[in-house]
């Protein structure tokens, strides 16, 4: 399979999971319901639902399994962008080329839409019966809530809401990036790999290197895309980071520096995997692809 | 004991334990971190931590794995009341007599504590060593979201913010209050009994019901104490819900008649005890409390 078929598959399996979901789901708001599930369909790359499969079929995982945690991560993604994009925060009226919840909806709908589906994530996961020990269920517990929490993705949001408009170190802008974005990413490699059978403990140290590098490296890539990429192409404003006077890499290393930086980290990342126990060629062309794509 | 001291007693040993995790985590962002502890301990009963704490005593729990529990609902609990106040929800200035999270510190900052306190009732819990097999601690995440999400707390809110200035029935009433505020209180009971030793089945089923009735007769109460108790006693605005024009049980049933409902729901509650295999006095008191309480 070439990359884009294995993008492919990762996108239609759980799309078909979340579908799936809620044609069964007993809603007790249907506007409730509507929302999360408007927001869970607007599209992406579904990059994390991605990461979870392909590090989870390295090591021979259920796939049943990775969707549950494939569709958890999605879950959580997406009520980050939900929240993001509210008037209290970033104030994006769109999402993708589509409405955000909060037009679509309402604002009160959007908050609870957020909040639903990050309990959804957890949900998920603690009603599917995995097919791994109830110890490693517990890790995948612990994975996710480090990186979405105060400690990671959210954390990393409300200190990119406090660099606004306020000039910040690299090291600071790193941070944020690494927390806000990097954290997630990483998560759904871990997760993948928590549902994996005989997993190497240096793998999963590798992995996590890899998964930092890249986190990194996606995020200094959409900083790029935002100058030179289009509205089209984007489905957001070009140059809304430049609106909201956000700090960003191609303003601290100009734009050829950024390149450069995003390049280095794949590198880095691509180096990390040269010693696992399994094929990690996936991985690595989507390492490459991360600084190739155009949004 | 008296049911005071119970109360005092589980609101210390919470309190406590918050006061220590803070003083302890990390924080990556000190405002937000900051506006999570400013909202957990902005006061309150604890009834919910004091549910796990009496129901887990019943059967013998570690008192450790319970303090974790109680922070864990007071979690989900307090960012469910901060999302609850915010502008385009309530509205509300004001929360047992001090300025609510978007009024002490910003819209975004009070978004992303609600955010991050649901987190972290979940990290709690995977960062614990219970003394309890793996599969009752699986079975506390599937307890504790269920009564948090869509199915639960949120769906209530939801199905609540939808209610106002309309017409509903009885029923939709309860409903909305078994969701919105049933849902945690219930949890709270089985998240302690979860943490016990040699819990019968059956006793499982009536503390169950215990909550459910409870739950319910909290919020008649609740209803009942907007009409007739002042601004300073409960620590916000008398007559706040007719301000909002949502319906009441007063609205529907009169003020006696919410009364006897509240009574005759105590009285089930203490019916659903009376083949329980251990001791469950304080139990009893608590539910004789919730229709004499003024606050």
């Amino acid at each position: 399979m070439t990359l884009e078929q294995h993008i492919t598959s990762a996108r239609d399996r759980v799309e078909e999971f979340i579908a799936h979901y809620f044609s069964q789901s007993l809603a007790t708001d249907k506007r409730l319901s509507d929302a999360m599930h408007y927001s869970l369909t607007i599209g992406g790359k579904r990059l994390r639902p991605f990461l979870v499969y392909t590090t989870g079929e390295m090591y021979n995982a259920n796939l049943n399994d990775l969707d549950v945690l494939a569709a958890a991560i999605e879950c959580i993604h997406t009520y980050s962008l939900i929240h993001d994009d509210l008037p209290a925060m970033d104030d994006d009226a769109l999402r993708r080329g589509r409405p955000t919840c909060h037009i679509a909806f309402d604002e009160a709908t959007a908050i609870l839409a957020g909040d639903a589906l990050q309990t959804l994530a957890f949900e998920l996961i603690s009603n599917h019966p995995f097919d791994v020990p109830a110890e490693n269920v517990l890790a995948m517990f612990k994975v996710l809530t480090k990186a979405t929490g105060m400690l990671g993705m959210a954390g990393g949001q409300a200190m990119d809401i406090a660099a606004t408009n306020t000039p910040i170190s690299l090291a600071q802008l790193e941070s944020i990036h690494t927390l806000k974005t990097g954290a997630l990413l990483q998560a759904s490699i871990e997760l993948g790999a928590l549902c994996g059978r005989d997993v190497p403990e240096q793998d999963l140290k590798h992995l996590r290197d890899f998964g930092q590098k890249i986190g990194l490296a996606f995020q200094v890539q959409d900083d790029i895309l935002d100058i030179i990429g289009d509205t089209f192409t984007l489905g957001k404003p070009q140059g809304s980071d430049q609106e909201l006077n956000k700090s960003t890499y191609p303003a601290h290393l100009g734009l050829d520096g950024a390149k450069q930086f995003a390049n280095q980290l794949v590198n880095e990342s691509l180096y990390a995997l040269d010693e696992m126990s399994r094929n990690s060629e996936t991985l690595k062309q989507l390492a490459r692809f991360i600084i190739e794509r155009d949004h």
